[in-house]
């Protein structure tokens, strides 16, 4: 069994990562850490676990022996000073939080509001993608693993930016549930504000700009403008990003069609269908997209689980490709359907 | 007194109609049919009405006699053979389907599938968005409800269209609650299917579109090509309508904020907000509108109570111009706000 | 106008008290106080007021001129240091909290975890259910307003209890919206845990216990001894209570039905009906009590709007009782039924 | 492989057995019939399978050539008229609807309002529930797989009516989700009217009533005299159960403790824990069932998800220790937990 660790293992991603890795069949968890839980079994803290884990979190992982990759799953600006002591005793890294998913430091500090203290490393970083960037997956040390929102906008634009049948810019407009929140209560999703809402939030500022933008035009060598408005809806799990394309030209249902089907046509977790569900994604690491062309508009949807192809299913199927183990080993289950 | 009738008092729109006439100073509800419930006692359908009305639902309404004006709250298609008569009788209509709401009956026809019999009142009747058409409301013997997306959409659009800030193509993604579906219980509806996902239908083809392009176009002097994605969202009262605008030129925040202040500055039941809150509006007549320019885009929020002012609390606001009674009364009410 | 203030005004209870009173035609807001948005309008803080109302949050009440009544919509422990300066100023107060509904302070002790020090007008508070002890609010210059779980209980148990039908150990299993949680973010009702999930709490030891009972026994003359189980469930607003009986009898679900009839088939706000429907109720004052003979035991039900006629609701109905004004003023209007 | 087959698999229950079995190691589902959906692939009436199953619906299984146990999932009154046969064959069945389940075929028109016409083997089915009745299931050749309500109440109940530390009398009152009432959809389960609701329904005449007296009264060898009263919530898959009882003398919380303890400590898929949590079980074959003492009485609860341990997950387990397989095969992965 190859030995994993999970820094930041109290939060959603983090007990997420423990659900997937406790069935997975070639890797076994040997360390986990949380600061304000330290010293308590993890399935006390995640009681879903009970009976499929047995180890305690730690303060902070001190001996990497007989660890071969770790995941960091804790909020954005700490993974950048665990991670170069990491890399430097050889044990690969998987990073869920924003620290090394941008080009470059500028960039960093434009967005996420501090300094980036780790360049080196941000710069070699591979965007953890398996469907458009397996191969730089495979031989990476350093795998930064995309944000939620990121990923169901960029399965469903980035085929068609590169078709080069639609134009530069482009507006996402998506919907998450509120686990992608985070497990702090706030009163964003405070039940009784949330419940019976739609609320649009970091309208034209949230995060995921950037990273949008960038892994559609590394994949497009195109460049991408993107409008992007985020909203929360009342569900708990699954995200559905609505993005709308200018066509450059008269375009039919076919050719767009065809687009899709070439570059998902044999993916084991990204299906081209006809309609996306929630519903039907929800509880695995499947995602769907659809398409629809609409007089000189064509409207793509991308829908996904935010926790498991959204976060730690992602990271579970990266590891995966970076081990050269089976690329859907522990990962491959229907979602829940209803 | 004034005598009023609700044809159609079974559903969701005929039992919000009465919810607030019930209270309303100046009228009184004097007839309301229903087919499956007629002998039976109003209040013993909608039991929230008991101690609010003692009337009975009848068949149809037989003799117009001491009515004034008759709401028409059935499925389309219904009320074209209803109207004529009723007009004839001189009694004034407010039709809260769609039967009136496009300009010829060729749209008509292309929209809803089947031929429109009462071409002269369609070409008369007045489209029943006050805050864009009150001085034609206040004549008109037959006002045409607008219908719920269309009124979230239109509050948002029409008067950055007007600005002439804009390009004619936007594209309105809305998100919708499931009482919007009406009372007959469905697939789509069912609790199972329709709680915990976000599911867009109709895409490109909701019969809404025409609607929004036509009272834009009306009130802007313009043409506006509309790509709509409506989506049903698992909340039960409430619509948010994101509209995504191409910019003409280099405009700022300020400029746009006064385009909208000039429209809604005064109005009792249209506020002009930071952020739209479906929340603040559910249960009451009001309607929030937003806007925000990001870079070469804007986007305009528009949300509101499809049962109120997207459909029941709105065709009072236009009984209140047709009678010239006060705009608000039976009306004045704020929102649930938790 | 009849001037009104409220101490404590940004929780829901107390923008609860504004939505209502805002639109009542006999009384007029002339204070609201909140520690935290002192100095801000309060349609600031609760949006959904804009419009109706123009007044400011003030730190505190520093002059009781033209304050015929205060509501106090602090948490518990707060009130017992504003009430006896209020009272000798000559102001009628009604408490939202705890405070002033147990009769003695050691009782209260137990129960709240701290000592009462106003022990004078504990003894003299009288418990504001308005359909059990009118007469006594009427005269009343200090009312202790109900908590929700306990009117809700206490409406569907009462009656039977005074029958003499029942034995005196009552099991309550009550459902409640997240809305009764207040408006403070935590764990509990995080969306992401409480949605989708039905969670029991305070199993045997809320402090609701001792109010019903309490209650009970003094409107039926007897003892009642209370298990309750109270439960999170995920709505908004509403409560359900679900009151079990053991008959010391034969008993027919008609002489059940008649001792329910007798007690309330007057009343404006509370009905009996053969199913309670949370829905019905919801956004109103009203409330429903059913019951079912099920053998050797009985079933009461008692549903309402935990925001309304579990607090604020009922709180504007006993001022209309102590102001000698039309007990149903400012709040005669129907739930919303969907 | 073992090969399996579903009667009715068009359904909830027939999907998540379908879910569940194609990830089973050991068994493989040769064929699956829909008199609706005869002739199309399960993937695509059950999209969530894509990938995972390849087989089309069936009108009927004319051939149980290759079967060697049968799931049966179809409306009550169904079943009775495919088992004979089957059995007859030489097939295992497993009937998941209410035809096997009660007593004797006079119970059963009590309660189902029609005759039952294969008396023999109603009187040989073995009930279905493997926590107390594992070696009967393992000889069985007929399972009468356990209603959902009934399992989640036995559970709790059990183990405390065979302690005799408990009267007869047992209050039962539950809390479902919505995905219990099955795929058709009707006025109880469209969202507008189940959302933001607690519904009480069949309130002493549910069918599972006389099942878990019975199931109970087998285990614990007593007369349980059961007061059951079903809720909709508006909540997907999950159920909770208050079971309430009267302690015949002074018990220690650890007493109780003790009971459940021998009985479930040493269970893979039933954990008796401190605090019941829906969330922590939906998704999963395992259940919680927790119990606290108050004063003279006690309450338990039993919690689990409706379509998987109150279901299809259950049935599963059955086929496992009647086909002699590891009883956890194909059901051993934690809950969702958010």
């Amino acid at each position: 069994m190859t030995g994993i660790g999970i820094i930041g293992g109290t939060g959603y991603t983090g007990g997420e990562l423990a659900r997937l890795l406790c069935r997975h069949p070639d890797v076994e968890i040997r360390a986990m850490t949380s600061r304000q839980n330290a010293g308590r079994p993890v399935s006390e803290v995640h009681p879903y676990l009970r009976g499929y884990t047995d180890i305690e979190f730690t303060e902070r992982i001190s001996d990497t022996d007989g660890l071969d990759l770790v995941f960091v799953a804790t909020p954005h600006g700490v993974a950048m000073s665990e991670v170069p002591r990491l890399l430097e005793n050889g044990v690969k890294v998987i990073d869920l939080s924003g620290d090394y998913r941008l080009h470059d430091t500028a960039e960093y500090s434009k967005w996420y509001g501090h300094e980036h203290t780790d360049e080196e490393n941000l710069r070699n970083a591979v965007y953890g993608l398996p469907e458009l960037f397996r191969d730089k997956i495979r031989g990476a040390d350093l795998v930064a693993n995309p944000g939620c929102y990121a990923t169901s906008a960029i399965l469903a634009c980035a085929p068609l930016m590169k078709s080069g049948l639609v134009s530069e810019s482009v507006v996402v407009d998506s919907k998450s549930g509120t686990s992608g929140a985070g497990m702090v209560p706030s009163a964003r999703t405070h039940h009784p504000n949330c419940s019976g809402s739609v609320i649009p939030y970091s309208v034209g500022s949230h995060r995921h700009t950037p990273e949008i933008e960038m892994a559609v035009d590394m994949f497009a060598g195109s460049h991408m403008s993107l409008t992007f408005v985020p909203h929360l809806v009342p569900i708990v799990r699954g995200i559905l990003s609505d993005c709308y394309f200018d066509l450059l030209k008269d375009v039919t249902q076919e050719e767009v069609d065809a687009v899709y089907e070439a570059q998902y046509g044999k993916e084991r977790f990204v299906h081209y269908v006809s309609e996306p569900s929630v519903r039907e994604v929800a509880g695995s690491n499947h995602a769907e997209v659809a398409s629809r062309v609409l007089g000189s508009k064509a409207v793509a949807f991308g829908t996904l689980d935010n926790l498991v192809k959204g976060a730690s299913g992602q990271a579970v199927q990266c590891m995966n490709l970076m081990l050269n183990i089976d690329e859907s080993a522990g990962l491959d289950f229907p979602g829940l359907g209803v």
